[in-house]
Order: C-alpha cells, then sequence, then structure tokens
C-alpha cells in the first residue's frame, strides 16, 4: 500500500472532530443537544437571495468569469465602497468561501517554510490552510484576562525573522469574539509597515460589532494599502454558510494578479452562490438591525450566564458569536466529552469545543471552550443551567 | 511594498489567458467569434436539477457534512455501484469541482518536491495544481501520429525516481479526447502495483465514449484497490460547470481519512451545487443518449472537417468533446492570435487554444491547437470554413 504524504499526517483535525462520535451516540441513546460547537446560524437566509435561486433558469448553468461575475464584483464592489473609498471591483476575487481567500493568500504572498504570525486564539482552520501552503504559523499569546486584546507590540516585534512575510488577525475575532481598536489596529500598521510584511485580516464578522463599537477595517489604515489583504465571506453576513461564496480583496494589483492565476486553475466560483450573494447585497438594513439586537440579546444571556456560575470567568465579546470562557476544569477536551458521553440534565446536554484546538501552542487553552451562541434564547438559557449542573456533577463525578 | 511569492510568480498563466485581449477587441469590432477555446459545453442542463434548485427552500442554507450531503454521496455511491461492484458513500468524499478533488489527492498523497509522471498533452491546470502542491510534473509524450494513445510502458519506467509517487491520467482526456484501452490500462496497473505508486484518473468525461467504445474505469484494475483514487465531476456529465462539484473517491480508507482533513477545514462543498447534483443523478437515460448522439455529429464533422483542411492533421478522438489537430503553421500561439486579431471571414472568426499550454515539456505543440465541439453543428461547419480560409490568408499575409 503507498504511503500517505508527511504533510496529510501533520494535518490538524476540526478541534471537535474526537467529540463527534460521543454526539452521535448521546444521540443515538435520545440525549438533547445544545451544539454550541459551531458556527452555524440559526438566522434565516434573507428572503431576497432565495428568491434570486428559485427564479434562476438559465439554459445551461455555466462557469463564471474566475474572479466571479462581473455585475456581483461591481455590486460587491458597492458595499465596499461604504467601508473604504475607492475599492474597484478589479480589487475584488470572488472566492469559494473565505477559506479559499485565504489559501490564495497564502499561496500568492508567502514561500513553503516562511512564516505568519498569528495572535491565538485562533481560527483552528488556519492550522490547516498554513499546513496546505507549509507556511509556519508563529503564535502570540492573547490573554483571556485582558478579553483577548491585541498582544503588546513589542511581542510582534520579538517574533519577527527573516522568514516573517505576514500577519494575521480576525477582527471581530473568533473563536474569541473580540473586536480590535482604531488603535490596536494603528499599532499594527506601524509595525507591518517596519517590516514591509502582508497584514491579513479575516473579517467576515464585520456586521456583527456590540455596544455601539465601530467596526474598522484595515483596508483604511493609511500607508500600508499596498499590504493589506481582506478575507471576506457572505456566510456569517447573510447566514448562508453552504452558499460558499467569500472574497479577496487588496488593493495590490500584483498580488492580485497572481492570486487570479490560482483562482484560474479552479476556473470559477459556485455560480448558483453568487446568484444568492449578489441578490443578498439588497438585503435590507433592517434584517441585521434584528440579527444585531438578537445577537446582543444571546451574548448577553449566555455570557451574563457562565459569569454568574462558580468558577467561571468569559470575557464579554464585543462582536461576532462566540466567546470564549474559562472553566473551572482540568482539561475542558476531557470535560466536553464527559457531557456528551457521561451526562444528562432532564435528558438535555451541551456541545462545546474545547478551546486548546484554537491555540497553535501546546498545552495552551486547555480549561477552555469556544462557545458560539448561535442558538435561540430559551434554548441558551437551557444550556447555561445544563452546563452549571455539568460542572457541579463533573467535580462531584 | 512586499514581494509576491516565488510560487505565486511560477503559477502558471492559463494557455488562453493571452488570447482574451484579442477575443475582447475583436468582440468590440463587432467580430463574431466562434469559440472552440474551452470545455463550456452549450448543452442544457438537465430539468430535474435545476427544479430541485428550484424547490429548494430551507430557513437557512447551511454548511453541509465536510464530506457533502450524506444523502448525496449515498445515490451517487449507488451510481458508482455500476461503474465497480461495492464501492460505498463512505469511499466518497464530495468535492468544490474535480479540481478540489485532485489537489486533495496531491495533498494528501504527495510532499512537496515529490513527482507525478502525466502522458502529455494533459489537462493544462494540472500544472497549476502542482504548482500549488509544490510537487513536480513529470511529462513523458504521446504523440499525435499514434492519435495521442499512452506512450510505452518503458517511458515510464525510465522516468521513476524514488521521487516518484504517482502517475495521472485523463480517460478520456482533454485534451486528445483518447480513451485508454483495457489493455493500456492493464499496463498501467502492473508499473502502479510494480513501484507502489498512487494512480488519479480524471474520468470527469467517462459518459462522453463514442463508436460503441466502452469506457474502463481504473476502479476495476484488480491489484491496486489500494492505490487507485478516481477524480469526478459533475461539470461536463449534466453541462452544469457553474455548480462546481465533484468527487474524490477511492477505497484506500487511510487517505480518505487524511483527504477528510482538508475538506474539513474548508468546511464543505457548496449546498446548492449540491442540491442540483443529487437530483441529477435521475437524469433519464434518453438525455445522455441525446448528447452523445450530438457529440459524435459534432466530432466527426468538426474532424472530418479539419482533416480536409490542406496540411492540417486531427486524429478522431474516442471521447470527451475536445480534439486535437496539427496546422500547417510554425507557432499555433501565433496563429490563434492572429486569428482574432487580424482576420475575418464575413465578420467571423475562429478563437482556439494554442495546444502549447497542454505541454510541460517546452517547444512541444507548438504547431498544435486544442479545439472543443461544444458548439452547434452549423456553427461548427462555419468555424471550419472560417479556420481554412484563415489558414490560407495566414500563408499568404
Amino acid at each position: 500500500m503507498p504511503q500517505i504524504s508527511n504533510r496529510g499526517q501533520q494535518m490538524p483535525e476540526s478541534p471537535i472532530r474526537k467529540l463527534v462520535p460521543f454526539a452521535e451516540k448521546a444521540r443515538a441513546q435520545g440525549k438533547t443537544i445544545f451544539q454550541l460547537n459551531i458556527g452555524q446560524p440559526d438566522i434565516a437566509t434573507p428572503e431576497v437571495a432565495l428568491k434570486a435561486v428559485h427564479n434562476y433558469e438559465p439554459k445551461v448553468i455555466e462557469y463564471s468569469h474566475s474572479a466571479g461575475f462581473e455585475s456581483y464584483r461591481r455590486g460587491l464592489a458597492g458595499y465596499y465602497d461604504n467601508i473604504s473609498k475607492g475599492i474597484s471591483y478589479e480589487d475584488i476575487i470572488i472566492t469559494t468561501g473565505g477559506s479559499e481567500a485565504l489559501i490564495f493568500g497564502f499561496m500568492s504572498c508567502l514561500n513553503p517554510g516562511d512564516e505568519v504570525i498569528i495572535p491565538e486564539p485562533f481560527y483552528a482552520n488556519y492550522n490547516g490552510f498554513s499546513t496546505t501552503a507549509g507556511i509556519t504559523v508563529k503564535p502570540i499569546a492573547s490573554s483571556i484576562e485582558s478579553g483577548f486584546a491585541l498582544p503588546p507590540i513589542e511581542e510582534f516585534e520579538k517574533n519577527i525573522t527573516s522568514k516573517t512575510k505576514a500577519i494575521l488577525i480576525c477582527n471581530p475575532g473568533n473563536p474569541t469574539g473580540y473586536l480590535y481598536s482604531k488603535e490596536e489596529l494603528e499599532a499594527l500598521r506601524d509595525i507591518v509597515k517596519k517590516h514591509d510584511l502582508f497584514l491579513f485580516a479575516d473579517e467576515v464578522y464585520r456586521e456583527f460589532c456590540y455596544d455601539n463599537n465601530v467596526h474598522h477595517s484595515v483596508l483604511n489604515l493609511e500607508g500600508i494599502e499596498q499590504n493589506v489583504v481582506v478575507v471576506d465571506s457572505v456566510s456569517k453576513r447573510y447566514s448562508m454558510c453552504g452558499v460558499r461564496i467569500g472574497a479577496m480583496i487588496s488593493r495590490n494589483k500584483e498580488l492580485m494578479a497572481t492570486a487570479m492565476k490560482f483562482a484560474q486553475a479552479r476556473l470559477s466560483p459556485p455560480s448558483l452562490g453568487q446568484v444568492a450573494s449578489e441578490a443578498a447585497l439588497k438585503t435590507p438594513q433592517s434584517y441585521f438591525d434584528g440579527v444585531i439586537k438578537e445577537y446582543v440579546h444571546r451574548r448577553d444571556v449566555l455570557v451574563d450566564g457562565l459569569n454568574a456560575i462558580d468558577g467561571v470567568f468569559c470575557p464579554k465579546p464585543g462582536g461576532a458569536f462566540y466567546a470564549v470562557a474559562q472553566l473551572p476544569v482540568e482539561d475542558a477536551g476531557h470535560f466536553c466529552q464527559w457531557m456528551l458521553d457521561s451526562f444528562d440534565y432532564n435528558g438535555e446536554t451541551v456541545m462545546m469545543a474545547p478551546a486548546s484546538g484554537f491555540y497553535s501552542t501546546p498545552r495552551s487553552g486547555k480549561n477552555e471552550v469556544r462557545l458560539a451562541y448561535v442558538l435561540e434564547i430559551e434554548k441558551l438559557k437551557k444550556a447555561v443551567v445544563c452546563l452549571e449542573k455539568g460542572l457541579e456533577a463533573y467535580k462531584n463525578r
């Protein structure tokens, strides 16, 4: 039998992968599971997007342009013009989800062996995309005590080597929900400029900012226009993760011409998803107002509920729909598994993602979990009670 | 300004990329262009697929399982059971087009620096996927004189080094349309077994076999069940290139578990495309009968027409919907450009793909073009006349 590759062996598994069989078993036993483990929102996809798909009646479902339908790119450029003046449709490549945008960016900007600095905890799949691209992640720890604020810029400075080609941030953050301030982004701008690095920003949760906090896009950082690459996606914005439509945005023409070669090799992003995404640009503001009100309510129920549990600490996130909480357990991975396998409260239990999968430094985040508040209020309330009972029972087991 | 990566610079461009501005200019001048340069068929997408999309009314367009909807995988396993007894839905990962299937395969089976042997000419994007994966293509020349039959197996043997991990074939072939015989595949089987290599087979044109020729899938090659990886796609089978749904099929469990890690990192293949693809499994045989009759007719009109032109030689392909023709010119790339830029016959001209882009050996295929017979008969007839007039004028220019 031929051997699989080393990189295949090194490819990390999803942080919840180990839990899946336990969840399946729990479900088979009739347990109700409150799934706070993944970012699959229950929010309805905008009517206008689904309707466009239903009204799409081509003779042939053809490839689109490799950079996406020109009409969609022009529409998206209109959306972006409100974020950063002067973004043109030629600064945009439509991709198959935000994932592909980041892979195109890594492939175009970094060589195998090069390094990207990422504040941790970070979205677990950044590890997988780095393995795919053969590059090395240099994590810089942010701390739960400071609510996962940007680590001191000296920490970045210390980690820059001749192989460092880029810094990657997620803003607001998955898994932390942390929203970077203008000052933090300007500090990043300075170091990016000083070392002439690429700055990748995953801004897919841009619309989800709470408590009147404003989102600052890296596209507006002056003096590093040629260094900035934004990763975008419609998955969360319009609650349609399944369409697999994202985008890569940069004012760097040479970079975009390079990324286009990767885009051309895979021919085109999904046409049906683009039809939905282009129509979704017409989603009324009232939709977002309602969604944000709902998420703020959910966040407060979840985070306040968590902090009321003895020994639990969860900083209140300023955006996205995730929170990282510290639990009074030694090994959150074991606890998450135990909750599925050995516990229920009135036939119910909670599924969470062990946070260690969001760190690349070994042994970090061992007593932390990530929770996605993607369920309705009543279910979240029950989940918090269930978690409290679970922690009690776990301690006394 | 930060530098883009070497691999980004090395990433090859599409063979027709240079022609695109000339085509745009020709169109702007009011010329009608017969586009034989890309494999975007004009054949209608099956009704049943479009209808399923129109009837799809979820509240939320969600992620699917990372390997694709289980119902679709089970359906596809049914289709595969007719090709190779015993293929289960667990031997299938649904991918974003055939492109992603090949990338997952390359990533999982080969390390950077490893080699894959491919008979040339081959589908140009294999070069791009190899650059993406950091692997090296070792081309083995097939010749237009033999109709692009499999090169002698000794040629493979000669090119096998300690870095060789795989052989890749496309059957029937893009760009040649060549359909491998059972004997040719068995010769491949023997060498794959002898050196314990992976055998990748791109079989996306499997349904398009003509003149009562039978397609032989590598899935039926005995003794190398653990070595075989099939790349599939619905793009051509159901003429819906835009849905971006493909599949990777292998009986090698370790390989599939590895590929699943890459699949999980990018979350899921497109849901809407899967809805169309699952429904398309119910496409009636009459659809394929009609399509194949049409393609045979087109092939005969095109290939017989080409061979009737002085100095042109085009072997008759046994499958797919491409043909490679040798033209009485020195540089087919220049000729293709000239046809768009400096020629028309009654306001019409022909766009073809210079075949050199389908070779990785420098200077090979310089006087060859690839033609895709994806236009209706009347247009093809006109295209052949137009090409004949063009060759005449080019000679006398």
